[in-house]
């Protein structure tokens, strides 16, 4: 069934129904608003970005299970990288008339998944028709107590930078995903790729722990990918960064992928983009704890580098060989509004399955 | 300049420079997330609507200040509704890539310019390409005194039925916009009416006056229609409602169209839309009070009928005419997703400039 020979309120209905919402939700859906109870002791963290159908998503690669999950999971990894805890969702769907109703139930279930994962109440939203693609608004609401959350700007010289996560699956599994069949590449690193480019995983667990330490002093999530993440870090903390080639965690799917494509793995690492890996500064005394807070979760914690002074103004990354040669690095970004992609570091919301990661030069 | 020429971080740049916020604003825009001060003895209130060029704007009927602005009011409205303050705003951009910044410069100037006026904090978003129709899409938290909020459940039966603001000047608006000319019709009327359609005024204070009554049990903001709003009071409150037709608020722009046009004003008022006064349920020995904190702020308000015991799941809505005739009235609505737009009440999303405020039958 089409969604305009459904309409509007059987469809609200329909997505919405059997829902369960944490204890902390006053009003859900139905009224103006919806009404949620923020502790006394917390303040409110939000943030919003939206999935549209051909630039963040295909349905010819995600189910929409995938997509549903993902639009979540994008603003997930902005509340974990401020430590904060993640609390209700309002969602925000701008519809073709003529696009199926099994596409939104499926996008539903994979938001519900995850959004149960993390007790997130969905709490909230709207319902437009477009005549262009289907685009999957959300906005995060989240909390964290007063005076904990973690900017991006308190990284000074000398701090530790660690990356919680793997990088460069995503943009391995995109190259894998969109050139002709012929290479040939082991299956598993092809279905570890795809799922961490289709169904990333928020890292929201490891962001509580790391802010938990008390000794991280900045943080961010990786989307863009680590030089043009880290760049935005360093610009805000005004500082610079020296990354070692060696330490960066690159995932094991992206080096068997680069193998099979005889790509420089460290590039998807460097500048893929879309890996929700924390990257966070550390007070150089804290940082076996802070290794060992993410690892209790089981997941991977590396120091790659460490955050170095610079004349005031200049944003400055530096990479170091394993030969002990040190070259500087062009935080390389997507810029997700210029015909040509620009590449000057200035991407910021570049969560895309577009053409950056497989292009030559990214 | 268009805004793929300029590129999306000097886009952001450019749309935020100098912008103001308020004092509970601990971080705003260029960290992952904003992070807000909720007062610790307040309730949070989330709502999000979108606008869509082509649904719900025209551009060559409003200024891109206009569109900014209404896109604003529409959640403003909400918030009302619930006498709540809005607070801050999260504004998601959806932007084909050709189109001139120039509008985006205005569409934020007319957003800024309403933030202003209730000292609302721009304090997040984000910036997407789209292949479809510009798009805004807002999404407006606010703060309200722990459960103080008003609801549209709490109607009783033998409560007073009051409208602030007044009713269908927007579609007589949209009439007079979209029709041939030919119709004389008075300038003032019409300029009165497209200001109604295009730049709708919240009514803020008005939403937060009638909840200090204290009287005041059930309230929505009409942006379907009287008639389509009401019912879904009624159905969340469990009541029927009857209104006296000669009691309708019908703004003086919709009764002098309305007259050009050989039309019946009171349909504008009953099924139009898009009006944004606020509808009440009132214990009837607090009307005078409701009528006088309304009108104090310089607002029109009306008694315009009362709330009805009905059999259990049902919902009814009756029309007494000046004669003493009562009649049913179907809750008229738009549907926003189904192609013959519905028309059987079940439309909330519905602050659209489409046909249905022409169409004979609404």
């Amino acid at each position: 069934m089409r969604v305009d020979e459904l309409g509007e309120f059987p469809l609200i209905a329909r997505l919405t129904q059997g829902r369960t919402m944490p204890a902390d939700v006053a009003i859900d859906i139905g009224d103006d608003t919806s009404v949620l109870n923020v502790p006394a002791s917390a303040q409110l963290i939000a943030t919003c970005d939206a999935q549209v159908e051909g630039q963040h998503f295909l349905l010819t690669v995600a189910t929409p299970e995938d997509v549903g999950a993902k639009s979540l999971a994008v603003n997930l990894s902005d509340v974990a990288a401020m430590g904060a805890v993640p609390r209700w969702a309002l969602v925000s769907l701008l519809i073709p008339p003529s696009l199926e109703v099994s596409v939104l139930d499926g996008i539903y279930a994979g938001m519900r998944e995850l959004a149960a994962r993390w007790d997130v109440g969905l709490v909230g939203g709207n319902v437009s028709s477009t005549t262009g693609p289907l685009t999957i608004d959300v906005t995060l609401l989240g909390v964290c107590p007063r005076g904990r959350a973690i900017t991006r700007a308190g990284g000074h010289p000398g701090d530790t930078v660690v990356v919680a996560g793997t990088l460069g699956a995503a943009a391995a599994g995109l190259l894998a995903l969109v050139t002709e069949p012929g290479v040939v590449c082991p299956e598993d690193a092809i279905t570890r790729a795809r799922l961490a480019l289709v169904r990333p995983m928020p890292l929201v667990a490891e962001g509580q722990a790391l802010a938990a330490t008390g000794v991280v002093t900045a943080m961010l999530d990786v989307s863009d990918g680590l030089t043009a993440d880290l760049a935005h870090l360093c610009e805000r903390s005004g500082v610079g960064a020296e990354l070692d080639a060696d330490a960066i965690p690159v995932d094991p799917a992206a080096l068997a992928i680069a193998r099979a494509y005889g790509r420089d793995p460290l590039d998807f690492a460097l500048a893929g983009g879309e890996d929700y890996a924390l990257v966070c500064a550390v007070r150089p005394d804290g940082v076996e704890r802070v290794l060992a807070s993410v690892r209790a979760l089981g997941t991977p914690a590396h120091a790659v580098g460490h955050l170095i002074e610079i004349p005031a103004g200049e944003t400055a990354l530096r990479l170091r060989a394993r030969d002990g040669h040190v070259r500087p690095l062009a935080p390389r970004g997507w810029d997700h509004l210029r015909r040509d992609g620009g590449g000057n570091g200035h991407g910021d919301d570049t969560d895309a399955q577009d053409a950056r990661a497989v292009a030559p030069d990214h």
